[in-house]
């Protein structure tokens, strides 16, 4: 801190910005108080009656800390670190904890260098955690496998806070030596967990093996027993996964100290439309919850957990991440401030997009003759495992349905929604595909595929004939990733997501515009209101998630952990 | 975390240890539960139903986990780590975060090392904040002058967290580089503050140079508008210094987790009678705070504030740092268990003192001539500056008085309650004697010195004669260090502290009886009951604490920061 500091502080001479006439939300405290922000060199240096050479009067508006994502994954805006920063800074969040794994299983540690090498020069704050489970599993192929020596070499790089969500928790708790081995390694820093419906003894383990958080608390006693053990809980609004309205229940004065906000996962038309963490913070407050509570599990919390020593608070010596904001109801963020530089006004970002070319990021679709991909399907017994789709989740069940066949094979009955999921693989050229039914998506004639499928990104594609669902795959491997919607033969739209098959440096608009109309396309086309059309498909391939998944080398149990047979 | 571990906190295998039947105080959600706890390795696996090969029946007692004392001076309880580690480990205190800033004060980083390696065996954990004020001022000589580039010789020892008490405030706050240094070199670890009634802008800068804590507050303001700064507050009840009833007043809900207990610096007969932090806890709880609350503060609150995070909280990967409490009023400790060790029962403790010897801090009396010292003290005028003592605190108040005076020296009125102080140098053998006049301490006659003087830990002696305050500087001499007592020649008592002049490996029972058998002979002696005999006559010397002190350069007032001439 050089002694010009010191005198600015005391008042002797002059910040460089000075905020006069705050409202400032004290989330040290619980308290509301009045007076100027100083700020100087990115930091905040005082509150109270301050000169400076420069000043913007805020005639007594509202101003909290800079909102923080507790958990996100980048990819899942769809846009590259670059596009994204544009598109959350306005909503008022100023610092990320990313965990890149979509992108690391794609490109292993060339994805994760790529992430922290683009967000490195932008002004949102974000951090990163290495991620624990590339593959998530051993059941299927991915671009990358990464073992603790892999994540090692980036362990020291500036930005790096720990390991990222470990969903393997049957391994941690089986003590599976592969994912110990990353979880002894990382001993000495932050470790994120993924624990859906572990509970009890079994999270007693969880928790003794070193992890600290968790995400995935869908209902009250679940965040209980958690915090109550000794994790901080990640309160989750994402586009798929809305945890809030039920978990605000279970927020008390004692344990809020311990709760956090984050996003996961959230399609960047939600986030535009809806908003980011501000979203979280709105509705924690449509709910009830003290608005100072609430932003404090915007801020101070979160920057407790991850032991961001200078941010979450407006007081000295934190940085100058401020939010101005028209009142503490809708949480309407005016203004953003960023190390003290105005970064967005009235929901727009003052700064322009940074793209990182990169080639090792680029061109990820690897399949040779997509043209001639088997679709076909056995299930000689005419009696099927079907993954049913539950509204607004990404857990499915795992049902039991007689279908129709021919020489053995599924066929599609135009009186049943009951639908052909592909997994093709993607990234080595294996010719994997693997083949399952899904119940519940309502798509009545033709195909959806995308390169994003939780989390090999493989390609998934689901449709009610192989014609279409191919010509889905081929117009995936020419835009190098993306989505695509096909009919009778043809492409009726699709959108290019060229870095990983996963992110876009498009813009913004485009991208939004783009998913908006595939979105409605998808639903005119019959998909079922109450699921996400895209991002739902794309959580079909994650086998860490109940019940019934499907990936590349077949139909996975989540529960025996097993692949199963599709013939019930 | 070993694989077996996982199946202990399963329950597929038994642990080494279980506590059975507890009401378990946990601090993370402020409930009360119910449960085993289940102990492998020093490390909690699990709260529940468990099965251990040693089973322990606490037939439904309440346990918390083990308190820590946020900021300590173990010298103070002239005891050395290993007797201290047996006073205070039976009271609970599991952990403390000491600075050793007085054995540093008198051998520099050889007294840091030796409090490094003489704590590292013991069960109680000592974490160490490396000394920010070695000396305190450039106002007196010290044994050592400790600049950034020696302390970051100690900066990533094991066991060091980050830079002690900054108590050069005016230093911080005015830019003096040799200060700004050392928070530079330490900006990356946790910085302690000391900044008693320190407010509003100077406050601002004080915080912004990066100071985390402080442990000085004295009014319910201070703490309230320190906590809204962005400090952690440390609520002391040392020996001299008590804040605890007042400061209490300002402890809320908003802001608790910001608050921690400590002692500072208590000395062994109160730790004994009264307590440690179990005393803080007991004395909270009395005053109407909420018992969870209460060990909040002596445990969470501390952990988080210090990083320590498998401590302060009974769950999941925390280390067994467990006390059995008879109650939630009284919080008796009956039992404490170190990473699931027991080392204390019903107030005494389990393990054996392990006395570490090191030539370095022996033998630190230096002195030629004792019997020569010149205590002739002249004050032309007659109208001396005198430090007026306040009852219970160690701060002064500046008065003046009309003194008796014999060819310009000052000679002792018996009908004046105003004595003889003198500071002697004992490092260096300079032959500095500073001198100046006190009110208040009471004592009728003879003369009363140790070798405990904050924070250079010359020899202070204080008297109604010449002759007996030559025979205590004598004493201290030969016996390397302590405290004596003398009246007409003869000395009356005396204590030997051979380590560094501030602690000795003597029985603790020695030294208990040894001080207390002095603090009733000088109460006897006409020394005023509602000051501490030796520690606030240690006090006496410290230039950083208001109003008027007295160093071995000179007289010197701590609002001016300056000496000044005993005449008024």
């Amino acid at each position: 801190m050089p002694i010009k500091e010191m005198k600015i502080a005391r008042g002797e001479e002059k910040a460089s910005l000075v905020l006069k006439n705050c409202q400032v939300v004290n989330v040290l405290n619980g308290q509301i108080e009045k007076g100027d922000v100083a700020i100087e060199n990115g930091l905040i240096v005082g509150v109270g009656d301050y000169d400076g050479h420069k000043e913007v009067d805020l005639e007594w508006k509202y101003i909290c800390p800079g909102f923080i994502d507790g958990h996100v994954h980048i990819e899942s805006s769809m846009l590259t670190p670059s596009q994204f920063s544009r598109l959350v800074m306005p909503k008022g969040t100023t610092t990320v904890i990313a965990d890149p794994h979509e992108i690391a299983n794609v490109c292993g540690l060339d994805g994760i260098d790529y992430m922290l090498n683009a967000s490195g020069p932008l002004p949102l704050d974000v951090y990163i955690m290495l991620p624990s489970c590339v593959p998530s599993t051993d059941f299927e192929v991915t671009g990358a496998i990464l073992l603790a020596d892999d994540l090692r070499k980036l362990k020291d790089r500036e930005n790096v806070l720990g390991l990222g969500e470990m969903m393997n928790y049957p391994g941690v708790i089986l003590g599976n030596k592969t994912v110990h081995d990353k979880l002894d390694m990382m001993s000495d820093r932050h470790i994120d967990g993924h624990a859906p419906t572990v509970t009890g003894k079994d999270l007693n383990a969880y928790i003794s093996a070193g992890v600290k958080t968790d995400h995935e608390c869908t209902t009250k006693e679940e965040l209980l027993e958690k915090v109550g053990k000794g994790m901080y809980v990640h309160i989750r609004e994402g586009s798929a996964t809305r945890n809030l309205d039920t978990l605000l229940q279970g927020v008390t004065d004692s344990n809020s100290r311990r709760l956090m906000f984050c996003t996961d996962d959230k399609q960047p038309m939600d986030i535009l439309n809806e908003g980011h963490i501000d979203h979280n913070v709105r509705r924690a407050i449509e709910l009830g919850l003290s608005p100072i509570t609430a932003i404090q599990m915007a801020t101070l919390n979160t920057a407790e957990c991850y032991s961001l020593r200078q941010k979450g608070a407006i007081a000295p010596g934190y940085e100058a991440d401020l939010l101005v904001l028209s009142d503490l109801e809708s949480i309407t963020v005016e203004q953003v401030y960023k190390k003290g530089q105005l970064v967005a006004d009235d929901g727009s970002p003052l700064f322009e997009a940074n793209p990182l070319i990169d080639q090792r990021v680029l061109d990820t679709v690897r399949i040779d003759s997509p043209e001639t991909v088997n679709l076909n399907m056995l299930v000689e017994s005419g009696i099927a495992k079907v993954i049913s789709l539950i509204d607004h989740s990404i857990v499915t069940n795992s049902v039991v349905r007689k279908i129709d066949t021919q020489d053995g094979n599924f066929v599609h009955n135009d009186k049943l929604d009951i639908l052909k999921l592909a997994v093709i693989e993607r990234h080595k050229n294996t010719g994997n595909v693997g083949l399952g039914l899904v119940e519940g998506y309502g798509l009545i004639h033709g195909a959806v595929g995308l390169t994003i499928a939780h989390d090999s990104h493989n390609i998934i594609v689901i449709g009610d004939n192989d014609q279409d669902m191919r010509l889905a795959i081929q117009t995936l491997k020419e835009q190098k990733g993306g989505m695509a919607i096909c009919m009778d033969g043809t492409v009726l739209d699709k959108l290019q997501l060229e870095v990983g098959g996963l992110m876009t440096d498009a813009p913004l608009d485009q991208v939004v515009t783009r998913m908006e109309d595939m979105n409605k396309l998808a639903m005119d086309m019959g998909v079922n209101k109450n699921i996400e059309p895209f991002m739902t498909l794309a959580f079909l391939a994650l086998p860490v998630i109940p019940e019934l998944k499907l990936t590349d080398k077949g139909l996975f149990d989540v529960g025996k952990f097993q692949f199963v047979d599709i013939n019930a």
